[in-house]
């Protein structure tokens, strides 16, 4: 058997997506910019996906702009509004659970001269809102933060927080980084305040290499990446429109579908949790139902390094993430798992399973079969 | 009948590259990020279109970095170096015949405090040697220069100003934007001293969104996206796999028959000059044979306005483009045309044709007589 419990690292692509960017790539190829005909038609994807992504927040199509994926959309979200927004401060505030995609650039920006706060979390992996309401001053001129944490499936109280500091400072600029959460859950960027939204094409069954921003209108942003002045002078470059209109038909399908794919994949992530609760030597680090993203279970196994139960749970054909697996090879210590308070010797035996829509129980059933086998195996190795 | 003449703008993926993309997309569609089995699968595409891609160079394959396109390409040569070298200097040159994506880029260059010259041109639209060697100071860091003009196809001698620049001081910075050249000539960076090499995919029947950076060893060079630190950390997030495979597939298929598409698209552009030098009041400003580009010809049409000229030709099913079709919609006078010195008259009345080595002679004598038909109809329309 194969089981595939690794979709916050990246899914397969749907047939819908796939047909759809074969059609592009092959048949309806033009470059946006031509003015003629094969122009035009290849425009109409682009205009299509904007609708179809608008529908699924709710907002204004031409809110809407491409970049190359999740990573991209996180850089072109921070860098951009703190370039544009530097006259009025130089503070920023984020979390200490973010991918790297922000923490990375936070770090870049600090070496630029900007302070960013960052803000830290409960044993869930909940940001503390004192905290938030400590640091959130007038200066600060952008607070950026992970929607459902991509480690432990953490969900943070983004309405919440939007409402408070848009109180605080009106002109703050509010980024939500969603790669992990959309397509799992109704997202109101208008409700929560949020004036800048990142997402990953290849996390929802869309192609890699697409990515989207939601930029709510009037906000202040530059670009990263400069040229032919194409989505609006916000990202230039050839529209990716094979990419596009593959997200675009991602997004559609998630959405058109999110009731009843959220309860099927909650009820295996909760059938999960469960299994693994009865196992000896276990803690759960992501919570059941609705407290929790459907998609994700963090789990620590006491005594066996995290690479090693990797490795051994592929031998039997089930595919899991040790830490993230967003970032490059060199394996490294989670912040996150740092951040929330998990032991020191857990830390290093940490994984992930994340599921999709297609993950069954009996996929469920089968990794925990192979799991009871496997422990006791790995557990006396390391102890030798 | 139906001729696509826009091929510089962009090109429909070929059926090889297409089997590829899919396959990966459905198949082999791990992030290489991930330690197990399937992201293993997915990073050896990785490697195979590095490996691919260094043959037609030359090159080491870990010297190619993949990106989103051409656009990103050209930004991360010119603001990843421009910043890692500034300690040296704040000098920078390229040439007044740039794509906007280098052009834009050095505007925003220059609001950060560097100083760039934009070299001069001559008739053909080739840089002036004597005044890059004017230009050229020990406290240049950086030259950046576009090897084919995409807008006449002019053919800039790359290796001389090479050998010119690090004579004059060894650490500058070479990059050149191959996006209009790469597939359509060699190109050996070793003997023309550069550094950095930006190639789009799209452009060589290769996916849209995919592009790459050859990047010699030990160039000092900063990331200008950051993230989970995937490629060497000089390119953050998930790499788009199936668009890496599609450009790896295009480099190898362009290279293996170079010879014959050159000789054949060659033949086509002759083919096309010589036909539109036998029209009344027409100026090439393309070079026909090896002293251009293969596949580049632009063409002044006087009295009558370049968009009027494109979408008569779009009716009849000849899909051409009016300046460079690489930038946003909004039509601009041309920077290149301007810098070579065409009439202030023809600068509005100027249209590309680029082909492929999928184009025919039989297209051009399509293309031309109804050229030949249009042109009265449409300078009697202007007189009026």
């Amino acid at each position: 058997m194969e089981v595939y419990f690794d979709n916050s690292a990246t899914t397969k692509v749907s047939p819908s997506v796939q047909e759809l960017v074969v059609k592009v790539m092959t048949e309806d190829f033009g470059n946006p910019s031509s003015m003629h005909l094969v122009g035009v038609e290849a425009e109409k994807y682009i205009k299509t996906a904007q609708e179809n992504i608008a529908k699924t927040l709710k907002v204004d199509p031409k809110e809407i702009y491409f970049t190359s994926g999740g990573t991209e959309s996180n850089n072109m979200a921070i860098i951009g509004s703190a370039r544009a927004n530097q006259r009025s401060g130089k503070r920023i505030l984020t979390t200490a659970v973010e991918h790297s995609s922000v923490g990375a650039t936070m770090k870049y920006l600090e070496e630029e001269g900007f302070e960013v706060i960052y803000l830290p979390v409960d044993s869930f992996g909940v940001v503390k809102m004192e905290a938030l309401q400590e640091a959130m001053t007038e200066e600060t001129i952008l607070v950026s933060i992970i929607h459902v944490n991509n480690e432990v499936g953490a969900i943070q109280p983004i309405e919440e927080i939007g409402t408070y500091i848009k109180k605080v400072n009106p002109k703050v600029v509010f980024h939500v980084d969603a790669i992990q959460s959309y397509g799992k859950m109704e997202i109101r960027p208008k409700n929560c305040k949020i004036d800048l939204l990142s997402v990953s094409g290849h996390k929802i069954h869309g192609p890699k290499g697409s990515g989207f921003i939601y930029i709510k209108k009037n906000t202040k942003i530059n670009p990263i990446i400069f040229g032919g002045g194409q989505q609006m002078g916000l990202r230039s470059g050839t529209e990716n429109v094979p990419g596009i209109a593959g997200i675009g038909q991602a997004a559609k399908d998630c959405y058109d579908h999110l009731e009843e794919n959220v309860q099927h994949i909650t009820e295996v992530k909760d059938y999960m949790i469960d299994a693994l609760n009865t196992l000896e030597g276990v803690t759960v680090n992501s919570r059941k139902g609705e407290a929790g993203a459907p998609h994700i279970v963090s789990a620590s196994f006491s005594g066996v390094r995290s690479e090693v139960l990797l490795h051994a749970l592929e031998d039997k054909g089930v595919y899991i993430s040790a830490g993230s697996a967003c970032s490059s090879n060199k394996p490294a210590i989670s912040s996150t798992l740092k951040a929330m308070g998990v032991e020191k010797e857990l830390l290093d035996s940490t994984v992930r399973f994340s599921f999709c829509e297609w993950n069954t129980k009996e996929e469920v059933d089968y990794a925990v079969e192979q799991l009871q086998q496997l422990l006791p195996m790995l557990r006396k190795y390391v102890r030798r």
